[in-house]
């Protein structure tokens, strides 16, 4: 059992190739005990972006707070509070802030990939 | 690929045994493509609950609106927006809202459970 105001787990810098102004907060993952799918808020400052990849294991989103765009296999679609998405496992995809605002985003993954 | 406001997507009454009140929005599931997890949007008006049960099956959990509480094993943990919640399978469980506004969160199961 876990319960946690997400604000007091740990904001990560995400410093891997390709991402800026990233970071991640694992509200849920493996060292809680979950063994199938980890829960994590990833936030983007103004100007930030992840990395432009693909990689096994897909991605379910749902965005908390500020706005900005998510690329996927070359299309665009917008990122704002109440969006939920579904990126399949192996499709380019690329999130960005180009707003004046933190965006926050829920985003669940698989462990076992 | 699914890209959807969550409004968009039919909140289905939920009339399991032990429910009151209770609504689900399947935001990414099977019928999207999903093989390992779903994302859904639970709903609980004012005085609604969840059926007090355990299961297989793990629920990783983030408030989105509204307020109330989830009991886990016996004790009472607060709902609000910003709360992350892991609760470990074969554990009894209940989601409650005694407030004035509707409760609404996130809850990702497995889908091979």
């Amino acid at each position: 059992m876990k319960h946690t105001d997400y604000h007091d787990v740990t904001l990560e810098k995400f410093a891997g190739e390709g991402a800026k102004g990233a970071g991640i907060r694992w509200l849920v993952g493996e060292r809680d005990g979950a063994e199938n799918f980890a829960m994590r808020m990833i936030e983007l400052e103004p100007g930030g972006h992840s990395p432009c990849h693909s990689h096994p294991g897909e991605h379910e989103i749902f965005v908390w707070r500020g706005s900005g765009e998510l690329m996927v296999d070359g299309k665009n679609y917008i990122l704002e509070p109440g969006i939920a998405a579904f990126v399949p496992e192996g499709i380019e995809h690329q999130f960005r802030n180009p707003g004046e605002q933190t965006l926050e985003f829920i985003c669940v993954i698989p462990l076992n990939k």
